[in-house]
């Protein structure tokens, strides 16, 4: 949640001059994205999102986000849509940094998402899956099995910092996983990172996605536990089952899952709980003290990790199958 | 540069039924003001902003700042207005603290000004002054001497970590200033922080002033020599006596200054050089080292403060009297 970048008005200018955007009358820096500089301009036309790339993305992945975002988008998904200069390029440069005008979405994201929401996300989440079929260009997932455990091995030594016995356990999970992550599932571009912030709402309405600087290749379903993750627990720890269920129905009822899917879903919740364990975990040990950045708690996924490992039968998740 | 307050979308809605302003499409919290969170606010009608007050603002001093909004913009001076809810009031509650919504106003702050920018300042500064008449209310400068010689005194022990010599040095300007502060001169509503980031421009034109949260009643001439100090210096701290002598042409074509003012504008300037090196030294020497602030460098002010000093004549500054 920060600018990163200040932009100066004559280098803003000579950026928007290889646009056909309409005249600037306001840019403001908006405290959204982790990874990037935003700004929401305001224009005699549309507003727009200017977008400047920092250091934590890498330059040779742009053409696929913003390709990406291009192809949904034409697939009928509600979701920003990169702004092709005069000369057709997506991608531009401002203050030194890669740098991209994008359309803004209106809409705001839920703070108190109920399960009538996690029902539209879980359809707008098979949508997207549906619509990124075709796509030519593939990113694989850095944050998948091998990433987990080069994290692992940055952190490791100082787990039990964060709670005695974590050392044993999530080495013993990392194994687990190894020995029966599925690998016969569909598998496409998925979205990897759709938290609440990443959905608008317009009332009850969804009305796009948004931030998609962490897509990739990946197994869908994997793509499905992420979210049952992210919308369908509440703040106490504890499994929302009719969450779950009705994100599962919106989703089934846009694209089905195959018993398969259905059958590798804890393991796959496992996963994507230790991906953002793993993260949080690393985060929390390397920012520093006083910095004014909100760490976001580990224990808060180690705790849905656990949940998923007691998993008897998918019927737990809500699924009626 | 910071939003301090996340705020739901259930206890806007609520805030904002209040109002009669049309329906709320987005919201987006936005990387301006020191003291407060801001959040830029799309509607079916106007674009917004929401200001909510944090602690460092004093509750008992919003309805100076706010009906001092109300009072210029009713005067003629572009300037955002704060909104009144359907029973009347200007400040409202949101997130426990004190809210307002205020007009949002089209236009960009300037990186790099030039002289016929600082024209135009100097003549929105007169008008402001002009437009404050008459203004009910009063506030009394908690930054002038009294308040310097507070902000010295937790300061004073430690100012040579930042130069050496610096104790004797700005106690001694502390005594002549006090010794010589213009004491009878035009007095009245002044913005007292008129930086470049608080004045807006679309292409060459002034488009209004925002940031009123250090308005006060002191010396008119005292916010002219402020305004010497964040305007017509350059990043190599040379004073620009084209930008000076521009701004001081700009104001003095609305509201001229008289003899005794312009006699006492190398005083006031050592003033307001003073006032902005305290602040910034006091806050360079509490502010934790990592902190993601922004700190600003008193040297700057200390340079500009012995500029003052050796004026011999206010030709210097431009004035050609």
């Amino acid at each position: 949640m920060a600018v990163y970048t200040d932009i100066t008005e004559d280098d803003l200018k000579r950026f928007l001059d290889q646009y056909d955007v309409g005249e600037l009358t306001s840019y403001k820096g908006i405290a959204e994205g982790v990874e990037n500089s935003n700004f929401l301009l305001h224009t005699t036309r549309d507003p727009l999102i200017l977008t400047l790339y920092e250091k934590r993305v890498e330059k040779s992945d742009l053409p696929f986000f913003l390709g990406l975002m291009q192809h949904l988008a034409a697939g009928g998904l509600s979701c920003p849509l990169p702004l092709p200069r005069k000369d057709g390029a997506l991608l531009g440069e401002l203050s030194k940094r890669p740098a991209a005008l994008i359309s803004f979405l209106e809409g705001m994201w839920l703070r108190k998402p109920e399960a009538k929401h996690c029902r539209e996300v879980g359809q707008a989440l098979a949508e997207l899956h549906l619509a990124g079929d075709g796509f030519p260009l593939t990113r694989p997932n850095a944050l998948s099995l091998d990433g987990w455990t080069l994290l692992w091995e940055k952190s490791a030594d100082r787990v039990d910092e964060v709670e005695t016995g974590l050392q044993d356990e999530i080495s013993s999970e990392l194994e687990f996983l190894s020995a029966h992550w599925p690998k016969d599932l569909p598998a496409g571009v998925i979205h990897a990172d759709l938290f609440q912030d990443n959905v608008f709402f317009l009332g009850d309405e969804l009305s796009g996605l948004i931030d998609f600087y962490f897509a990739c290749n990946d197994l869908l379903a994997y793509d499905v536990s992420i979210c049952l993750n992210a919308w369908c627990f509440e703040k106490d720890g504890a499994y929302n089952i009719t969450k779950g269920m009705a994100l599962l129905e919106g989703y089934r009822a846009v694209r089905p899952l195959s018993d398969e899917e259905m059958a590798a879903l804890p393991v796959l919740a496992r996963g994507s709980a230790l991906r953002f364990f793993l993260t949080r975990l690393y985060d929390w040990l390397t920012t520093p003290a006083g910095a004014m950045v909100v760490k976001k708690d580990p224990l808060e996924y180690l705790h849905k990790l656990r949940f998923h490992r007691q998993i008897a039968s998918v019927a737990e998740y809500g699924i009626s199958s």
